[in-house]
């Protein structure tokens, strides 16, 4: 008898980040058992991503892993370093993305933060079965902030554009390299919420009707001067506060030098998150900025 | 006419470890000005220590600088990894260590660490005049905790025994690779204060009379299983905790299999430090635990 539900196998990914160890030892601990990620409706597999970026403990051992999917990339075989490598396989075991019959059909990517940014699912693509399904998780814990940074699935380079459905955890504030008990705990119950969910919609294909977001809206990069030196910091008063309200004049910047402060000079009130994220500090990147919005989820699935 | 005071020349050093940016950036900065560095009574130098590891964003490149001091190790030309080579020209530039007549009298080594210390003097020599000066700056910032970890000098691997004295300081909690508006301006703000110390000290030859210290009495693992893997991590009511008070009893870990509890197991009490400090998961080390204590410091210098 064929499976008639909808979404019939999850891929639970961790280590996409190779020093972001709550996804790395969840996908440790659940690859030893994973009998509390099946449901009824459906079942779970368990990918670790990144292992030899874990063994020594950095993000990636050439390229960010979470920026090689692309469709262009993953069909182009000259790109042959760790993580093409590593995308190619995860790509033909658990896509392949693009088409209509993929090997899975629902991500949860697991990722860390050094910004306290809390638990946060971020939506890369306007799909209204993974956004119903994340207005879900925060209905089960209002604690939850839910991202939207919508592009082009087959251009997207994250590993979750290779299943029709996705999620990406990001959880924080935590160092790489480090685990915390409370967020390890927080990021299991929420994975559980999750599966819940999806085999709850399995059976009664009911779809919320809207959610509340932060959308993505600009990337603010740290003042440099002209050899490229970092010359201001997170001001104190945004450092740790990813989701606060930002309006014209509130401080961004303190300068290195002389403190002095660099205010937000836009009309627009915004809301910052990845605030003092340590792997951005490589493209230059200090915080994103959100707005808030209401999307509305169609009630047909496509 | 001869400098007659006891420290002329002090030696401020940041980088130490590549990635911990608040020590770097402060030495880029007073690389550029040292002005706010001079007294009347000393001069002030600037190193940065660890610029290759800096550029790799990781604490080292081959091996610790701050475990490549000992006598033995600096005298050894068979050495020849990056930071062998550093330690050595840093040893002929601010010690040479062992010698009654180093070119700089006094070290303020500038470290971070994930985990809460706050500002933490550390003292890794029974020396009379550093523990005073240690003793001088808490007393202008009772914030400050000072911990002891003696160990003879000579065979000390750290950065700070090429000098007769010397204090090294610990800020956090901050990840690795980030900088922190606040931790930055605080640790700027101590080093002006142990200058100010020094120079007074200079003129006056006052020494304090005793200090209380959070001194070093052991340093515990993370549990792991037979394949070398972490089992358990940080329990919640320790994580962040450093200097909490633990006793027989107390939760010290969390199993990430079933999250049963290890306590723990001493009668005498103890004060935890670099609680889940990044750096250490390389060595299995999950926290230092250290008693406090008072320390009588003797009035005549040697």
């Amino acid at each position: 008898m064929q499976n008639k539900y909808k979404i019939k196998k999850v891929a639970i990914i961790g280590g996409t980040h190779g020093n972001e160890l709550t996804g790395v030892y969840l996908v440790k601990k659940w690859l030893k058992d994973a009998k509390k990620l099946q449901r009824n409706t459906l079942t779970t597999d368990i990918f670790y991503a990144n292992e030899p970026a874990t063994k020594i403990m950095k993000r990636y051992v050439d390229q960010d892993l979470n920026r090689s999917f692309a469709l262009k990339d993953l069909s182009n075989n000259t790109l042959t370093n760790t993580e093409n490598i590593i995308a190619r396989n995860l790509d033909k075991k658990i896509g392949p993305k693009g088409t209509t019959k993929t090997n899975f059909d629902f991500i949860i990517d697991l990722h860390s933060t050094t910004s306290n940014m809390g638990i946060t699912l971020i939506m890369a693509d306007n799909d209204p079965l993974s956004l119903s399904i994340a207005k879900f998780a925060q209905d089960k814990n209002q604690k939850i902030k839910i991202v939207t940074i919508f592009e082009d699935r087959l251009e997207q380079p994250y590993i979750t554009s290779i299943t029709p459905h996705a999620i990406t955890v990001e959880v924080g504030a935590i160092s790489h390299g480090t685990l915390s008990a409370d967020l390890f705990i927080q990021t299991q119950n929420l994975v559980f919420d999750i599966l819940d969910i999806i085999d709850t919609y399995n059976i009664d294909n009911k779809l919320a009707k809207s959610v509340n977001v932060y959308d993505f809206y600009d990337s603010i990069d740290y003042p440099k001067n002209t050899s490229g030196e970092i010359e201001s910091i997170i001001h104190p008063k945004i450092q740790d506060k990813d989701y606060c309200k930002i309006k014209k004049g509130s401080p961004l910047f303190l300068s290195l030098k002389d403190e002095n402060i660099t205010p937000y000079d836009k009309e627009i009130d915004v809301y910052p998150i990845f605030v003092n994220e340590a792997a951005y500090y490589e493209k230059g990147i200090a915080m994103m900025l959100t707005k808030k919005k209401t999307i509305k989820i169609p009630s047909a699935l496509s």
